[in-house]
């Protein structure tokens, strides 16, 4: 494994290996512009701690008992330059061809307006969810298309804001029809075999996991079967590409009380009689042809819609209407569904992130093409297909339907006939799809010209429309012709009705106007770019422009998720490297990278230990201990992986109560499966009795599950891998740079212990690629947890590029910096607003809990009016009640500067003294400007102001915020309005008419 | 020359040929999302105007007599994906290799922050010049940086805000020493040979136009000559990297009344004794190495530096510091000298473009290293140099100087033997410089590493420090250990004083800390990624995320100017294309893309003419005739060609008066050498006789020069090569779409008919690179007007792509698109704006000139006030006061949309409106918003407001900015005081301080 730690540079000589200065300086180099203090501002900061020295303060905050021995085991750092150049060496190794695989993931032209003004643009990629969303009513605008253009081309009244990735979102459905279909909710899901093989296998892999009886059956042949009847999947086109009729068979499923799911590709909904027209409840598939490149595999959106009914059954996010103080529209996340907010005991779902930032890419190629031009470019890819078989057929060759869209399957009579066609198509510089020994697959996508179809009808030996040698064309740009007229599917299956008719998909056709609405929408959110964002639990760290930079490469972007092995050799060395990076920084035996967020790393490291259970013959080992101060995510992963949640108590300082575990063990003996602590603790403080909780665990045969949320605050310092954990996910959109995006993409790596390493999650998904990804590869015997077989493997160059420019001196140096500034920050506002839990020296771990409560006793001013006026300030506001209601949950990390950090402790000084005036009855609350924040600047330049307090306090509250101002786009948001009415689509332009 | 029309893509069969739509309508592709206006738009648009058609329309306002007869002949158009891999052909064609040639050109490691939030950025690369100070507080700062930066480290007082390159500077430096020097302006201008090539080659040329006598003298040698000295240039290190100590020399040139000038490098001064300090009065140099990528020889901020008592004398333009209505600190342009402010009479320089963006990227870099960055960067530099000596001193190799900074030369006794040594470097991927037949040259960088230094000793034979083929390191990150101490030049030269003390540069370490500042500063300004920028004369149109693309990848950004011409094939070949396309569009013979801005292609076209006439044996050809209406620019590129001005008189209308052309030209029989025509003229109308004024200069054996600024209302439907053009300069800048950057760069291609080919600026200057470019290159024998043969390259890509996307149809459907839009405006604004001057059927050209001088005169308010007022509308402001006092001359270009344009009309009707309430007597003009425009937040919420008008007046007169609101940073600035009061680097922040 070692040799995998080496990236293509050289390794430099005469450097200590991963040498780690014991004073926890920055070292030269990248780490000191990823870190925010100097080391003059480092030491103005010790010295209001009372410690001489970086060394001195980990020393009093993090216990002995959990510190590990040897410094990390990394290779020496690069410089910026030199990890670009590694990574040109990665993509060097990549080889882009034609991407006609199909199978869920296709090629498509990405507006260059897009790319650089969303996917490479720190004001939308540096986001945080818009659980803010008075400073997020940018991307929730973009949200809301999403879910307008969704539920508009499904046919269907509801979409939701994303989910993770197609195979995972049919597994989302059916727990939404069994949680929805409740009389039923024992029968039978069915699942159409017509289905892709990588949905079967994710849902597969769920079903077990639950005790779900998922039978995967060929309805076009057999039918539905006898027997009580829950819910029915299936897949227009199919995975065979066959466009079918299923209006018969929904409903029959109808009529037997079940309900009915249908993964729809959002290009040929274009053409084809939506789901919901069909009457279907539920649709769901990707949005990835909506050009967003094909990354490997992800991230990119996929999407729910459901029939209105079904809309607060949605698992992930939903934008919603509502209005603000003033009255006037505003957007805003409805029914919320963070980690803290899933209710334990009603566990569902364990989805917390979406793929937003994908997800706002797709929106915006929705809005630049409008439905007009979808239209066209369904035609045109419906054209060549249609070119495509009737060569196919001229040339004799058996397809597997002839009702297809974009993919049309051949059927060859000898295995060799394949090979020889799929050898003779690479030869062309084109990937088709090997379906099964005797089965090529082509899709056709937005990028095919009419070279590449004669292309592969040469492959075929099939006779094309031009002479030999001379290709039709060479471009998209004169193609629609190619495409002629008629369907090669029902015309009972043509769409007739109208879709994405709200006037957005009509406005933006020149570049220009799409370059401002860009601009326009990232203008009104506050993001990294602009300021702190100093939440809790969240890691809203720098993601670094030479970090961001390789990911949109032809050679990494453009390669396709099931492309023939020997054309990803890049790609699979750069996540073998990253693996082996993260083991090493985390102390287990093994990483897979594969979960698409963290959510997906629980549900992956919990299966795992639930299969090493069931694997030693330990069945009835099936309890997660769960500590009350959890995430609520955790409990419903365990949940989702087959397990009961029992919950154990925790003390009033945060430390789980070693009486109440003993007894929960006690109580379940030989059942406790394993428990999941979060270490440090969401109570932001290192617990020194962590090792005597793992080893009761493990005495009682239980595995320990760490969550790594809060990695940020161990790495180089200590390794869960050997302070007692069996099982970690990290984050890598938190502790390792991964952009939060808007919400997502996520990245929630396993990492597990020798014994674990056969239940990691399978590479071999969707039935190509994955084999022989690595040595480690052919050993994970798990059930795949997404579509592919990385994941979200589009975004890991990021995390790679930070790893391998910190080294493990830059690593351990900013663990030890974002300690220095949570407990300066903890330290400065004592006085004024107490943290509510320390450890070790009175310190902090890398948070700080900050508690409100005995000052909205006091004077009825909420943590949430502190959160809403820190806007006035120009700040994002810290983590609001989590895991205390009352408390704001303050994370400023390592990347934030000493300046910024003042500029944000000034300003809770100030709210401080705005609070105690009305402590001291000089204002009423309700008149206060902390109750009427956030001021925009309609409100505060109008020409009536009648508010107890003057505009300049409350626009301008300190003189810093004069000049460059950020005024928020609306006041504040009445939430519960918006839930109560719920509205998740564009709402039409007169709504915002001001007069 | 057809065959190099064609795109590497091959073309598309089945297409016609560069046919056109005779209805002038969208194609479909990228010029449908170019061009603003849909198809429904432009259908309104006419109805208004009341013609039928685009082709009625532009019938009736383009004369017959100057259309073309054909279309345009180019290749079909490619999609943008087309482009983007044509592009990557180009690419591929170009070979990357460590640069360590030098003179004058340096690797550098540009920070990824800077390259993709500035250069990649639309908010700061589609900026206009900041003649608007209000809404350009940001670029203005950031160019004050560059000022300061440049003062301090050259020792000086004050320094401009770039220059167009090195050789150019100097050229402008020695103008300058005349201006200054009055007393002995007659005097020799000593140019010291040790100079670079490409400088002396430059500087030959204009000397030898201007008839100034410039001796090239080798200083060291044989010391100044005797006789009336004006002037001395030397150079810091030398071109031989020769440091050596001036200070005798420059004490004996100030005795004898003489002036200094020194070009030195920026890098070498943080070590050494600056010019300043040494007593020269100007220092001028590049930029380059501070961050900004080799470019093939450009775009480059050069800059000039001048003691107290010269700025007034300073070329190009100066960013200094003045205050705004409430009193507060403001940056603005001082002593401007854009085109319309170059007095004719007082032609100096001609220069009106900066290269604003790279200044802005160079100040950054700065600002992000800090003093002490730079100087560690220097020390390593200079001991990777050092080390280099002294491995080729073992190695027995002979320097040409021992006193060196960063570059060695060796002096070897065969040429067999450099051959050998470069052809071995090359082997090792590295391009060393050939001086001449025996000598190379090694010039040592940022980027330089260990190995590269053993690599380039393995060249030499000579010993390294470690052993054969294991390099001592791979990368930058770990060579400050290398560099050691101590000096290679003489102690008296190293550098004590402090530099760049101001506090913006110790500010700024992290990359959170950059990435905010640039957000901070994009965000005070208006670029058009928020609006309009109806600036006639400057066609801002848009500047597509496709055609930016390239210019930041490696085979293109990272290629040396002077590299061997087998590594340089992808670019050579591209600009070959581009010279031809632009060649077909203008129906010249010929273009040449060296010029590097608008002002260096009128003079060297003017200088072709005059060259041809003195080749024609007709010495006596020197008068210039410009009709009166001309930019201020004509006249003193003219005089700097060594051409006589004679102004000739333009009619009321805006047209030529006849009758006074043919008395000048009467007067000076056998005299006239050219006349300088703007078509369509500055008044923004065709003129129907340009023939007719072409055939009588031409009878009169005069050349006809057609400045290209309007070439926008001409491209595909008249070229001014057919219509009695002998020679044109284009700005590629405004009709070609390369981005404004805040102030450049630009690119000023000329276009010449076949007698004029001889004379195109040489591809042979600096020695390399250039020969054999292409079939035409060999031909060029005119003198090289930039320091490279190739210009500003760097950008090229941008206008190829432009073209190859938009194919003949699509540049011809703009054209129709620029004037529908210009008229739309005219009509609409009418009856409340007149338009001053309309040609045929009372239409304009691409622009119209609205007329406020009634206005001002019944109300008081000025056009100036309207621009102002704008602001608060959200728009920058037209063209003020060119080419007509008390005018705004708007231009839309194509790429505006209705939608934008409706809303800029509206503003203006509204503001018609506030003109009219000070007609009325409702308020008084100094108490209107139209005087107290713009409104900064600060003002409008302030808690006082004693205003004649309303807060929502002042701040939201229009409904459609109440939310996406932009607010200028700071009130109207007070431009005379600060002239009178002229500081011109970085105030302290104290000013800034706001009670």
């Amino acid at each position: 494994m070692t040799s995998t730690l080496s990236p293509d540079a050289s390794t430099p000589s005469g450097v200590p290996d991963g040498g780690v200065s014991p004073a926890f300086s920055v070292p030269e180099g990248f780490a000191s512009r990823h870190i925010g203090p100097t080391s003059e501002a480092a030491e103005t900061m010790l010295h209001t701690l009372g410690h001489r020295s970086l060394a001195d303060l980990v020393d009093a905050a993090v216990p002995d008992s959990i510190r590990q021995a040897r410094p990390l085991q990394l290779p020496a750092a690069l410089s910026e330059a030199e990890a670009l150049e590694a990574l040109r060496g990665y993509a060097r190794r990549n080889t882009v061809k034609t991407q006609m695989i199909g199978q869920g993931f296709y090629g498509t032209h990405t507006p260059q307006v897009i790319l650089r003004n969303v996917l490479e643009n720190p004001a939308w990629y540096t986001a945080y969810t818009p659980y803010q969303p008075e400073i997020s009513q940018g991307r929730l605008e973009a949200l809301l298309n999403f879910q307008t253009m969704v539920a508009d081309l499904t046919g269907l009244d509801i979409a939701n804001a994303s989910l993770l990735d197609e195979a995972s979102a049919v597994a989302e459905a059916i727990l939404l029809m069994r949680r929805a279909n409740k009389k039923k909710a024992s029968g039978t899901i069915v699942l159409d075999a017509d289905t892709f093989p990588q949905t079967r296998e994710v849902v597969t892999g769920r079903a077990e996991a639950l005790g779900i009886d998922v039978q995967i059956i060929n309805l076009a042949a057999e039918g539905l079967p006898s027997g009580e009847l829950c819910g029915v999947v299936v897949q227009q086109p199919g995975d065979s590409g066959a466009v079918v009729d299923h209006t018969a068979l929904i409903s029959e499923a109808k009529e037997r009380g079940a309900m009915v799911t249908v993964a729809a590709d959002l290009l040929a909904l274009t053409l084809i009689t939506p789901p919901g027209e069909l009457g279907a409840d539920i649709a769901v598939g990707s949005s990835q042809r909506f050009g967003v490149p094909l990354f490997f595999g992800g991230p990119h959106a996929a999407y729910m819609a459901v029939r209105s009914g079904l809309q607060r059954q949605l698992p992930g996010r939903l934008v919603g209407v509502s209005h603000d103080a003033e009255g006037r529209p505003a957007y805003r996340l409805a029914l919320q569904t963070r980690e803290q907010h899933i209710r334990r005991e009603k566990a569902t779902s364990n989805i917390c992130t979406a793929q937003a930032l994908l997800a706002v890419a797709a929106s915006m190629y929705g809005v630049y093409h409008g439905p007009e031009g979808l239209r066209r470019i369904a035609e045109r890819v419906h054209g060549h297909a249609r070119t495509l078989a009737a060569g196919l057929q001229a040339g004799r060759r058996r397809l597997v339907s002839e009702s297809f869209f974009d993919t049309v399957q051949v059927r060859l009579d000898l295995d060799a006939e394949a090979e020889h066609v799929l050898f003779a198509a690479e030869e062309a510089g084109i990937n088709l799809r090997r379906v099964d020994e005797t089965t090529v697959g082509i899709s056709v996508d937005e990028t095919t010209t009419a070279a590449h179809v004669d292309a592969v009808l040469r492959a075929f030996g099939a006779p094309t429309e031009t002479s030999e040698g001379t290709p039709a064309d060479s471009g998209d740009s004169s193609d629609s012709a190619a495409a002629g007229h008629g369907t090669a599917f029902p015309e009972a299956l043509r769409r007739t009705s109208e879709f994405m008719t709200h006037p957005i998909f009509h406005e933006v056709r020149s570049e220009t106007q799409m370059m401002r609405y860009l601009r326009k929408l990232a203008d009104r959110d506050l993001a990294l770019d602009r300021t702190m964002i100093p939440l809790g639990s969240c890691t809203m760290k720098l993601n670094a422009a030479t970090e961001m930079e390789a990911i949109s490469w032809p050679e990494f972007a453009g390669i396709h998720p099931y492309a023939p092995a020997e054309q990803t050799a890049g790609w699979r060395v750069l996540i073998e490297d990253l693996e082996a990076k993260l083991t090493a920084v985390t102390g287990y035996a093994a990483v897979s990278i594969q979960p698409n967020a963290g959510s997906q790393g629980e549900y992956a490291g919990l299966l795992a230990i639930r299969q090493y259970h069931l694997a030693q013959g330990d069945a009835d080992r099936d309890i997660c201990l769960i500590p009350a101060s959890a995430h609520g995510t955790n409990a419903s992963s365990a949940v989702l992986a087959g397990l009961q949640v029992a919950v154990v108590a925790t003390a009033e300082d945060g430390t789980i109560e070693m009486s109440d575990l003993q007894a929960k063990i006690a109580q379940h003996p030989d059942r406790i499966a394993a428990i999941m602590l979060t270490y440090p603790s969401t109570h932001g403080v290192y617990e020194a009795d962590v090792r005597e909780v793992c080893r009761t665990v493990h005495e009682a045969g239980g595995q320990v599950y760490v969550d790594g949320a809060n990695l940020n605050a161990l790495v180089g310092l200590a390794e869960p891998g050997e302070f007692g954990g069996d099982v970690s996910h990290l984050n890598l959109h938190k502790t390792f740079c991964i952009p939060h995006g808007g919400g997502g993409p996520g990245v929630g790596p396993v990492a597990v212990a020798e014994h674990l390493k056969p239940f990691l999650p399978s590479t071999s998904v969707g039935g190509a690629g994955g084999n022989g990804a690595g040595t480690d590869a052919a050993s994970r015997g798990g059930a795949p947890v997404t579509s592919t077989p990385y994941g979200s493997a589009g975004v890991l160059p990021i995390s790679w590029a930070y790893l391998a420019m910190m080294g493990a001196e830059g690593l351990t140096s900013a663990t030890a910096h974002a300690l220095l500034s949570a407990n300066y920050i903890s330290r400065r506002l004592a006085d004024h607003f107490p943290t509510l839990y320390t450890g070790e020296g009175d310190l902090v771990a890398h948070e700080c809990i900050l508690d409100l409560r005995e000052l909205t006793k006091r004077s009825g001013i909420t943590a949430e009016d502190v959160c809403k006026r820190l806007i006035d300030y120009g700040f994002h506001a810290p983590t609001l009640a989590f895991p205390v209601n009352g408390t704001l949950m303050v994370e400023p990390t390592e990347s934030e500067d000493l300046a910024e950090i003042d500029r944000f402790i000034e300003a809770m000084i100030a709210i401080r003294a705005e609070i105690q005036q009305v402590i001291d009855g000089e204002v009423e609350a309700a008149d206060a400007p902390l109750r009427h924040a956030p001021h925009p600047a309609a409100v505060v330049a109008s020409d009536d102001w009648d508010r107890a307090y003057s505009r300049r306090q409350g626009a301008f509250p300190v003189p810093g915020v004069l000049q460059d101002k950020y005024f928020p786009p609306v006041s504040r948001i009445d939430g519960a309005h918006g839930d109560r009415n719920l509205v998740c689509s564009c709402p039409p332009p007169e709504a915002f008419e001001i007069s």
